[in-house]
């Protein structure tokens, strides 16, 4: 099922340049999406083809050593969709996306979660994950980790577990990585 | 830059095997999100490695023709971000994602389209496409074709060429295709 015809760990040389080619297409907009927040717009990484290849192998480099032991990735909606599927895909994995409230259409499982002001609550197919399967929650972007943490407390209430937690991006004074505990968290790019 | 090392045109028999795989997998479901539509939950096909292989796939298989002269695809917010990112990335292609107003935070353009009752409102970056790219748009669902529209009408005015817009499932009696004018419109499953 692996249809990356390449090495999944990725040499030093090319790790390094690989990360120079998307760091460098990462924009950040200040005040997005409300003053004082400085936004990491990952659009020109996934304009770019070969920046887009880029990102999807450095995912897989970070969780190399669990090829061929992931059952399926969870991306959050919306932004955890994009990469979520790519690595998916070329790793052969199933895919489960875990949504808003409202938009799957079968019998979900919930969790809600808090955010600055109130909560949210995000939901998953309650037929997605089985006792037992191994499972790669990904996000594009670790900041608190609130809805991280909510994806992996999904998987886990169905029993499921969850063998790493995968971002292109983390924000590391937001904490997010504390937040979830004794899970592996892997990220490409840290600021 | 493609990392599929398979052939982009399926054999009659491989085709068929993978139609039935997918289209074995998408659920009906009576009555969501309003009563008396029945909703075509894809998330089944997502669920299983081999029929999202087989998905992407049977994407390609429709628009193999096209294969080295696609520039970018254009996946619609947000289930055309799934299928959009897995094929851009297995094609070698860049990605855009059209997204819904508030969600991206650059310089946009942007598109009205009309709803059953009222209308919405479709956003690009204006980075997104350069004058004479060839754009591939995605979307998982062809149904009336207004977000289609809308999206295919960002990327032409940029400048933009729409090669195609390519839909796992279309729902033939919503005269979506007629929507599309000209375009090339192609779909994996018609119901």
């Amino acid at each position: 099922m692996n249809v990356l015809a390449r090495p999944l760990v990725l040499s030093p040389a090319d790790r390094e340049a690989a990360l120079t080619q998307v760091s460098g297409l990462v924009r950040s907009i200040p005040d997005f999406p409300a003053p004082g927040i400085l936004f990491r717009d990952i659009t020109p990484v996934l304009h770019d083809a070969a920046a887009l290849d880029a990102a999807v192998r450095l995912h897989i480099d970070r969780i190399a050593d669990l090829a061929g032991q992931i059952d399926r990735i969870v991306g959050i909606e919306s932004r955890g969709f994009l990469f979520g599927m790519a690595v998916a895909h070329a790793l052969g994995c199933g895919f489960v996306p875990v949504r808003k409230p409202g938009k799957l259409p079968a019998a979900t499982v919930h969790q809600t979660y808090a955010l600055e002001y109130g909560q949210d609550r995000l939901h998953m197919h309650a037929d997605a994950v089985s006792p037992g399967d191994r499972v790669l929650v990904i996000d594009d972007l670790l900041a608190t980790g609130g809805t991280a943490q909510a994806a992996a407390q999904l998987v886990e209430g169905l029993g499921g577990r969850v063998v790493a937690c995968l971002f292109l991006i983390e924000l590391a004074a937001l904490g997010g990585r504390a937040r979830l505990g004794d899970r592996r968290v892997e990220s490409v790019i840290v600021y």
